[in-house]
């Protein structure tokens, strides 16, 4: 079985987005009231959004199951208040939910969070219950810099982000640290803010005692850590300087990386740095990086076939990088994967 | 021959230190008019600190030469106004002058640009002459950031820049990308904001034409270039799905990367990704990291013996790295190396 563990749903039928543009619109207009209203999406238009798309990815690479969010760039906490968000993100939620209602086998919803600049992440509890509780989603992205590229928020040791880490423990569902769209002109959207956040979150991680307070807490760092298992050594020695505990006491088992980097060599430095058991295989299709790659004549993102190109892989460590440390991440997955089996 | 193209003087003696502190005191104090003033720090204190630290390591090293500038975390741009940061520029400068006059075989001098958020980077002009053209410098450290973290100055691929850019090519100088200290809470300076604007600047330089309006302008991309190498296959990708040139025609001859990665397996992969015309031997000693690698038992920032031992590396590869791209990429070390062989 392969899961991928990231994937977001940019493929949505074009009357999500044209919501958000009227929901954006109406902000602009103090006389309108904000109302969540409704999407006039039918099943059919969903079906045909994912089966040219990631379905037909899944086949073609071979994939099984992927981890399904709404579309990263498309959160933008940034915009308008907490209510703004709120209605979004509950559309975006519920999307996936029926994505993953139509195609069971091939989808499992992780929900985006209502979050909003200034407002305590705690709020966002009610939706991430309700995805977890009612839609069987086995996880959330958290977007560690609402600004959208001015980083206004704590750092995610800070206690602001407490009462909604100790409903993640509570439901046993991990959050995947993701950015949403830059509007700061120095900051390429996936180019830089995508991976700054990862490496960001990495080393807040690092300065702070943040899992002695939450021991079952699991964070995954998408987009392959960001630049950490590059500068792995400056992070042993950054730590080891501060006179923090070594990397892997203080957080490998909380802090987990994707497989989301577009090439061979990356990979390579991956699988060799990181242990095994804190890496998941992901792709994050349709996504990112969408050509091929003249050099291999293959996609960038077909990240499966690197994994089954590299060298030195045994046989075990690439199981838990395929689906075992994903059913063990994502408690929930592993509980829905044991259902399904009786 | 050995050329190390980072440095920073982190050993300085007190006195620059707590003359900063008085200035900074001072901006509290509207009725203080701000004064240069002098440092009062000896020959004889500036031997000594160097004596024990970078000119030790050099020798245990097998290092020759350090390019050498002022401590990057101390620019902090964000603090004061423009006098505040011309005035602490050439104190810093001074002290590399110095340092190069009594070391003239082992150090060769880059600047510190008196920037300061909002101010034109033309107004760092005449600093950029004085060292270049009365110190001998051969090089600049320019801060794509100089508010501390939160990113407000245009992309260094916008106009604003290229007054001071038409400087840079006239002088024949290249520019060290480096940002200072960081303000905002989310970052960590040499965990977080460093990486993160080593990646940010590479990302900005694909999303525009900057080199097909300065064919000849050098930036040196230090820490190994931030994520870039690592997500190499991403950013030829998301150059490819923007209809961007080739990665190598776009901006390989005016962007180069050190060697600032601090284990063997982060070196090999830059080794193995990027060019060796792109690549300058670099340590950034002493640094960021300075603690000794239990795993190796040697310094992390001792980034020679990762290149000695990088398998695969031919020769002429590594005499590129070590010196020959050093005095490509710096025309007027290259001027002062045959002026002294004469």
């Amino acid at each position: 079985m392969i899961i991928d563990c990231h994937g977001h749903y940019t493929t949505a039928p074009k009357q999500l987005e044209e919501w958000r543009k009227r929901q954006i619109a109406a902000l602009e207009d103090a006389k309108q009231v904000p109302s969540k209203g409704t999407l006039g999406i039918s099943d059919d238009e969903i079906r045909a959004s994912l089966e040219g798309a990631q379905l037909k990815q899944q086949r073609e690479r071979g994939t099984d199951v992927t981890i399904f969010s709404p579309r990263a760039m498309g959160m933008s906490h940034h915009i308008g208040n907490e209510t703004t968000s709120r209605h979004w993100s509950e559309h975006c939620n519920e999307m996936i939910h029926r994505v993953c209602g139509l195609y069971p086998e091939n989808f499992v919803g992780v929900c985006q969070l209502p979050q909003s600049p200034g407002v305590p992440p705690k709020n966002c509890i009610p939706e991430l219950e309700r995805c977890v509780r009612d839609f069987g989603f086995i996880g959330c992205n958290l977007n560690p810099d609402t600004s959208g590229g001015y980083w206004k928020d704590p750092p995610l040791t800070d206690k602001w982000w407490y009462p909604l880490y100790e409903k993640l423990v509570e439901l046993e569902v991990p959050a995947m640290v993701h950015v949403s769209a830059s509007c700061n002109p120095a900051f390429h959207g996936t180019g830089a803010h995508y991976i700054n956040g990862d490496t960001t979150a990495f080393m807040q991680f690092i300065t702070a005692d943040l899992f002695k307070d939450f021991p079952t807490l699991k964070f995954i760092i998408p987009h392959g850590g960001g630049a950490v298992p590059y500068h792995w050594g400056r992070y042993r020695g950054l730590a080891q300087d501060m006179k923090r505990p070594p990397l892997k006491d203080l957080l490998m088992h909380n802090v987990f990386f994707d497989t989301c980097v577009y090439h061979q060599p990356g990979i390579d430095l991956l699988l060799k740095v990181i242990p095994a058991d804190n890496i998941l295989f992901a792709s994050e299709m349709v996504g990112a990086v969408k050509g091929v790659d003249p050099e291999t004549g293959f996609n960038y993102d077909d990240t499966k076939r690197y994994i089954d190109s590299a060298t030195g892989l045994g046989k075990e460590d690439k199981e838990k990088i395929f689906h075992g440390n994903a059913h063990r991440v994502y408690k929930r997955l592993a509980k829905r994967t044991a259902s399904a089996a009786r």
